[in-house]
């Protein structure tokens, strides 16, 4: 419980009924998805107007305070877990879309706007946001920029950080700095915008979000190609990319993942394929229907037993859906799930797909596997239970092996879910001692009393 | 001429022959391509492996020497002017293209590269690295991603920062710092590359850059179209964007530039047209031909006196040669040229060559203007002789009403040609006071004597 001198200025900020810090109000603010120990603020606020995020940080940063920005709190690598005794800042209602400039293909946000409407608004006017992270209902665009959020579309479209074109944020003394444009071309000084994406809230409070827009693809076909050989299957991916095709996504799904989402939803998947690819090739409609039929013969030249193409909006629907349910039918099979998104050139996904059958022998644990494979971003998912501390021993041991794998294989830790809490411990193996300090010495400029975010990233490092 | 004894340490590094400090060898070295007063380093040292920049960077550093990573010196902000008694790096020697990977679609070059052989390269592989930079035939892209490239292709391609995945570079104690991956997605630890990006040689040394690469177009259609109004060219650039159409390249040229360009290499150009708007359409061949077919009718119902359509490659090819000549073309006339790349959001264009027509009349000025009308990044560019003192002080009042002009219309000061020592002063005017503030605690804790490119961006005001 904070002290009450302490609430009375976040209420003078805010309002008092936009304060809180009995323990039935912050618990629900102590977790986010990343299966980690929950850790409950002392206080939470939620401002109204974004012109409070520059006092509310001031503040912070005078009584030294943590301070953790929290949009949906679908962080899976422990980024929206508080610090003890610190502040949680929610941003559901800073959830204005301030402009959507359909001339200038731009849009400028507030923070806690929710990625899908989002993009459903911009839909709406004709125009293309493609970021799709598989939190995209409930998450927050100030989420996906300080996570840089990824999703289904990365190898054709790109992730978060290719539609930021300007961010202004609060830096610890709660000034307001501004950085990029609302036009394509920008470098009025350091990369700010390129500087905030993907610092999980350790920099700066943001404040308003400016995107770049595209027009949308005129047509799309959706294919589900079925495979007797999860090898087949991955060296698919990579003769699609040889045969210069980039799929707007291309995701697969394994046996354990097939056999679960059809469990879950009596989806009529063929459940006894060794492994699916979900695949839709988007763009004008005569090259749609060419890269369509050079996708088909290539699956089937890699020994595909099926391909279906979607024949309808409804069918095509049934497709992705099946793929929108790996994770939430995966994750009801077992107490803990823990979804790692260790990633590889994808030329190594056969080679990937290997050893995580080795692993999944080696450690005894069940791991099904999905993901984005076009961009090697492969989602390997444990089902076990935390509980149990011999298994949950046999778990972390199977994490590290993963990721000495996808660094063998030039990949890296993390292609979208953030280093967060959960793997700054890896990150010395990736980059290098100096990375490590460069980032310290960075972050310690920027927040010398280590107020945003602590622990995050390279925090816990911090001396 | 620098002292004997730290001569030798350099020598240590690079070799006697790769080691330069007499006047007539650092004065080739002292200045660029913009408008600047040169200033003559003291020591030129020319690496020829990546790992003696390690070195030289910790000798710079132990000595508080400036030092400034020179590609080719083509900078037009002057990003590229040592600091007096300091040292230059040339990259010339370092300049193998390490690996072109086909099935993950990425490049790893060293930073002296030049951005032509480069691009060249990956097209004979069957790729594409689209950012072309105006000096593309000569310049390095170590330098490219210093001052974020961009060039002709910006709006549907994005400039350099697009296509930048990785990047290790030499810290100021010449350790190596790496960041990003050769997958498209990586978020373990902040986003270096893009702190990089843009940030002309003020925060490390760069040893080795990752690109991404991706499929070319099939198909190509090049057209220019004459207009009798220059508001009527701009409104034409709206026009096609709103149409949801996004040209490979989409630039202007107004009547001075026309002339000036046919007069120096007698081209056919119609020399009493008003503007000139020479557009690229490029995708799967359908697209390219409804494309262009939509282009052509848009330009016509804006009043386009003639649109011709390049019939064969070596057409296209004259097309796009006037376009080059322009730079050369103006450079030639008079002694000085002023070359400025203000940048608007593109539906100000029409305002903003209103008002460059009212500048170049207040000011009694020669300017042609001519640039990248798509994304919004024109090249206003004054022709005069710097000594001429009188016209000169009206030509700095020139660029202040320019800057002026593209702040008020929500632009920036610079699209693509950066801040370097030129514009570092109005800064603030864009940003705000807190994002110098900002800016200059970063790079005093990465850089704390203040040894990588001094006095670029914001570094004049460090205390």
């Amino acid at each position: 419980m904070a002290d009450k001198a302490l609430l009375k200025e976040f209420e003078a900020i805010v309002g008092a009924d936009n304060v809180m810090s009995a323990e039935a109000e912050t618990h629900a603010y102590s977790y986010d998805a990343a299966v980690l120990d929950s850790v409950a603020p002392a206080v939470v606020v939620r401002p109204t107007e974004t012109e409070q995020l520059g006092a509310i940080t001031a503040l912070c940063n005078k009584h030294g305070l943590p301070l953790t920005v929290r949009g949906a709190g679908t962080n899976l690598s422990g980024g929206t877990i508080p610090s003890k005794g610190g502040v949680v800042v929610l941003t559901g209602a800073l959830n204005k879309i301030l402009e959507l400039n359909m001339d200038d293909l731009y849009a400028r946000v507030q923070p806690g706007v929710i990625t899908a409407k989002f993009a459903a608004e911009v839909a709406s006017k004709g125009l293309f946001y493609p970021p799709d992270p598989g939190s995209q209902t409930v998450s927050t665009l100030g989420g996906n920029v300080a996570e840089n959020a990824g999703g289904l579309r990365g190898l054709k479209y790109g992730v978060t950080k290719d539609y930021l074109m300007g961010i202004s944020f609060y830096d610890v003394n709660g000034d307001l700095v501004k950085s990029g444009s609302r036009t394509v071309k920008c470098v009025t000084g350091y990369n700010l915008p390129g500087l905030m994406v993907a610092s999980e809230g350790t920099l700066g409070v943001f404040n308003e979000i400016t995107f770049k827009l595209i027009p949308p693809p005129q047509a799309a076909q959706s294919m589900m190609a079925v495979f007797d050989d999860v090898l087949d299957a991955s060296r698919t991916v990579s003769a699609i990319i040889a045969a210069k095709i980039l799929p707007a996504t291309l995701e697969f799904m394994d046996n354990f993942t097939i056999r679960t989402v059809d469990n879950f939803r009596k989806a009529g998947l063929p459940t006894d394929a060794a492994a699916l690819l979900l695949i839709e090739v988007d763009g004008h409609p005569a090259q749609v229907a060419e890269e369509a039929e050079k996708v088909e013969k290539i699956c089937k030249e890699h020994n595909a037993k099926s391909v279906e193409v979607a024949k309808d909006a409804e069918h095509r629907a049934k497709v992705w859906q099946a793929r929108r349910d790996a994770l939430p039918a995966l994750a009801n099979l077992k107490p803990t799930c823990v979804l790692e998104d260790a990633t590889v050139p994808r030329s190594r996904i056969p080679a990937m797909m290997e050893a995580l059958a080795r692993i999944s022998k080696e450690f005894d644990l069940t791991i099904g596997t999905f993901g984005h494979a076009g961009d090697g971003n492969l989602h390997p998912t444990i089902l076990t239970d935390k509980r149990n501390e011999q298994e949950w021993h046999r778990v972390e041991k199977a994490i590290d092996a993963i990721f000495d794998e996808a660094l063998a294989m030039g990949g890296t830790l993390s292609g979208e879910h953030g280093i967060g809490l959960a793997k700054s411990k890896y990150m010395e193996q990736e980059t290098s001692r100096a990375t490590i300090e460069y980032s310290r010495r960075m972050k310690k400029s920027l927040d010398p009393k280590g107020i945003l975010n602590p622990g995050k990233i390279i925090s816990a490092l911090l001396d």
